[in-house]
């Protein structure tokens, strides 16, 4: 444990020297003296632009990476700019409508807010500002009208119905946009206070309100229009297909990461030093860690997705009123169930108890096949959620459940490979254990040939921070005591009756562990049928197509010559290299 | 698993009939015959608003709990509308500044703009708004100069170059918007735009822009400097606190889904049907289920009011200049590590395969020990969060590393309960083991009097869904075959070798499980340790206080008639019944 005591060593470190200053002012290098008048010399000064160069260098390189992973960000940055280009041309208009060209601020003001990434976006603020607006310029014309009509009692009546007014409309809003089952809905709360305030305000200083309130309205209605026309005429951008995507790329990742895992697991390959950011679960970039991390973590994401989604029309591949977007979810979470076993499996890797590698090559074959197969089902069911295909004639689980059933078959005759007898209290099984330092060619035909009993594992059983209580006053100090396992800290209370050797109980624990392992693995396999549930259930609601026939040539054919030009220019998927 | 395809159907139900029109048009209800004129009738007109009444009436009851479980959201909507009442006595402003009147629409909107729940949001949008304001003003105004001064080489330059400005500025400032960086700053760049397109578009019309622009300013000053007073100065809401009483939250959560699961184990009660929401992990409400789910789910809402939390002024209990609110989420991500075991132990109640009760039997006293003390720890770490105090000079571990070492070697000395020699291809040891029905009466002080060996379980390898080859292209009945268990599924290959009897395997699988939940409740007890330097960091960075002495009285005195009345009138603290 070591190795967390020097990371956080180094975490200390980070905390207290930001890298940035360490970069710039290397507080390593020990100058001595500063140089006060160093700032103003010409060097310095073309330093300091050279500096700023490389910025704004690094900048542009760093933009055009952005731009290039994912196209629609440059796409969608320039829509906006044409929207608002289109809508400018109103500020210089002259005739027939002069008017036009006085309001043109509120078409203009209209575009920016309402144009969204996603088309669903778009259309749900859009909603959201046009109810808001609507129903709090009825209500402050309404309240206005009411504040007029009191003015003959008196001028005060008129301002201090306006001023209850305001503080009534905006603490209820206010509230409701706080109401729980409302949230969806804040937005469009958030506008009816501004528009409410704003009418009260300005209409009652010009009292031409009503004159120029439809003019408004008209140009708020032509900016949105022009907004929702480029935005859906060129090149749209689904919420959709952004969580239609997400799904697909969170099976892979899944996929991806139980293979790396029970890879590492076989291979015996340790992490030489825990990273603190998996310990904290904080993002860290390990390719297994990433892998469940990413679908495990999407939940936030895939819910706006799908809070915009259910507000898009049907379009592209998505062809049906009333897209049944909640059963992607609903998949993606049928697979994040499965993707908790896969973090329970990389667990075992990031455990201080861990199998002896002998036990492991044991049953190196049968894991490596469930692996494979589960891994397979994973990446077979995400190119189906892809494809938007149904499932085949064949049972997709068959090859896992085979895998997983041998695997079960052999831990089950192999069962006293995974215990050890020495400290049974019923004494050492008779039969006879022979001690053969190489159990992993044990030959499945002759079992009574090689069956190695002694664990030949260093791994101890060591349950972190057992502090000692001379160091418990200087808490960071006190994780000095890191180091200390459990039979060290035992080994202070003489009082405590050690029933038995400690070291045994250790072998125990950490041959043990390779049955967590196997069972672990076992219920991932089990977790895929509910997740092939969920996805018939998509495939059915959402009209997937039939898979096709067996032995049909999949490859899609280019037809013509723009075809193959489309092929040529179309910007790179961003899930090409997830699916490879 | 008939109650998995039950609750299939059900689904099914749900989504094919909405259940707002079930209540409303009572569906089931075979009336036969739809009265057309029945909606115009007297008493039809008497029950609609009979509904409308008792909406209205839930309506209120509803906003009343949401304000009594949370008061702040009341404070809070008043305070916005006092702010909003103060700033609008500026509307009747006669003398000595008419424009101020004139202006005073921007001051309105500043603060309906300006004011957020909390103060970290309040001061970041701020910043983010005035930022954006002031830079997009001044470019606007740098560019109308310019576009007047090309206007000498024809009306159509100065039009051009507005119009491209237009669209570079829109374009440049989404783009920036959405690049990853650059996130937290994402309403700044759309203050940004939607200033500029103002500026350009009013400005160009009346050409007087810079005579209003210091007007303009200071209003919006005003309005930004009464709402953040009004915001900041009564009963004012932290990010940060909500963020400390979240983390607080979550260790009672966890400490109750641990103590919860393991007494489910023990008392061997299953769940009767599988809620579906728990297999595509959603939210669901049960008592085991919700607590590690809440903790595992709130990472986004952390990151979200650390975010708010970091631009908050020292204040109250945090009074330090850049608190290190980065370690709060840092301990909750500890305990998310470990909550995450908690998890693989509820997995292990929800698996198909489960271990017989007499085995549980043996390991109950360790177990519980385990868990008590486990869940002692994580209450006693979430006490120390709440009250921002160090650990004490005993080891906080103490009790849960001898329980857990305990249960670890009852496993070593007992593991030959863990396994089924049955089926041994080495053949079953000499030592004679009685069939004994109650084994959880087995003394400790003679393990040679009971140790019955074969699992009295009906518990069956049941791996999800194993679809008939008949039933496939029907994916909803194909769910129908999800009764079969691999047994059944692999009767249906004949040429596949029966090594042994199945019957075997799935008995050798559930009694293996036990070991599986020891190892993970051992594994979460290693994770503990993690979690207790994560929070000795934290109450390092944070400078907590020195824990009180031991036998001090830990009650806190009243001092007063102001103290009494205080606690008399205060609100409910959201967290009592959750610290109970």
């Amino acid at each position: 444990m070591g190795n967390k005591h020097g990371s956080l060593e180094n975490m200390e470190r980070e905390r207290l020297i930001p890298s940035s200053l360490e970069q710039t002012y290397g507080v390593h290098e020990d100058d001595g003296e500063v140089k006060a008048c160093g700032c103003f010399c010409l060097g310095s000064i073309r330093k300091k632009f050279k500096g700023l160069w490389s910025n704004l260098r690094a900048v542009v390189v760093n933009s055009w990476e952005v731009g290039r992973s994912d196209p629609r960000k440059v796409v969608f940055s320039a829509k906006l700019g044409l929207a608002l280009a289109l809508i400018s041309f109103l500020i210089f208009w002259k005739e027939p409508l002069p008017d036009i060209s006085e309001h043109s601020v509120w078409a203009i003001l209209t575009v920016v807010v309402v144009f969204e990434f996603s088309i669903g976006a778009t259309f749900s603020k859009g909603l959201n500002r046009g109810l808001g607006t609507l129903s709090a310029g009825g209500l402050a014309l309404a309240m206005a009208e009411f504040a007029h009509f009191c003015e003959r009692f008196g001028a005060a009546w008129d301002e201090a119905i306006i001023i209850i007014s305001i503080f009534t409309v905006g603490s209820l809003a206010t509230f409701a946009k706080l109401y729980p089952t409302l949230k969806a809905y804040e937005y469009g709360f958030r506008v009816f206070t501004l528009t409410y305030c704003y009418i009260m305000a300005s209409g009652y200083r010009t009292n031409e309100f009503m004159g120029t309130a439809v003019d408004r309205f008209l140009l708020i209605a032509l900016g949105a229009g022009v907004g929702l026309l480029v935005n859906v005429g060129i090149y749209p951008i689904w919420a959709g297909e952004d969580l239609h995507n997400l799904v697909v790329k969170n099976f892979f990742n899944v996929a991806n990461s139980l293979e790396g895992i029970i890879n590492q697991y076989l291979n015996c390959v340790e992490y030489k030093r825990i990273p603190s950011k998996i310990l904290n679960y904080q993002a860290y970039d390990d390719r297994l860690y990433t892998g469940y991390r990413s679908a495990v973590e999407s939940t936030s994401q895939e819910d706006t997705l799908m809070g915009f989604a259910i507000w898009e029309p049907p379009h592209g591949r998505y062809k049906m009123y009333k897209y049944p977007w909640r059963n992607f979810v609903k998949v993606s979470g049928a697979l994040r169930h499965c993707s908790f076993m896969v973090m329970a499996l990389h667990g075992c890797i990031l455990s201080e108890i861990q199998a002896p590698a002998d036990r492991r090559r044991v049953f190196q074959d049968e894991l490596q096949r469930v692996s494979t197969a589960g891994a397979k089902v994973l990446r077979e069911l995400g190119n189906k959620v892809k494809k938007m295909e149904k499932l085949g004639s064949l049972n997709i689980l068959d090859e896992v459940l085979k895998a997983a059933e041998d695997l079960q078959t052999k831990v089950d005759r192999k069962s006293y490979l995974l215990v050890d007898a020495n400290s049974w209290e019923i004494g050492k099984p008779a039969i006879e254990f022979q001690d053969i330092q190489d159990i992993s060619k044990t030959d499945d035909n002759d079992p009574f040939k090689y069956h190695g009993y002694h664990s030949f594992s260093e791994a101890r059983l060591d349950l972190g921070t057992s502090r000692s209580p001379e160091t418990t006053n200087l808490p960071f100090a006190g994780t000095n005591g890191f180091h200390k396992s459990l039979t060290r800290e035992f080994s202070f209370k003489p009082e405590r009756m050690v029933i038995q050797d400690e070291g045994d109980t250790y072998k125990s624990a950490s041959v043990l562990s390779l049955v967590t392992f196997t069972s672990l693995l076992i219920e991932f396999v089990a977790r895929l049928g509910n997740l092939v549930v969920a996805f018939e259930e998509l495939s059915e609601t959402a009209k997937f197509k039939a898979p096709p026939a067996e032995g049909r040539v999949e490859e899609e054919e280019v037809c013509g010559f723009w075809g193959r030009f489309w092929r040529f220019v179309k910007p790179r998927d961003r899930n090409d290299n997830l699916l490879a």
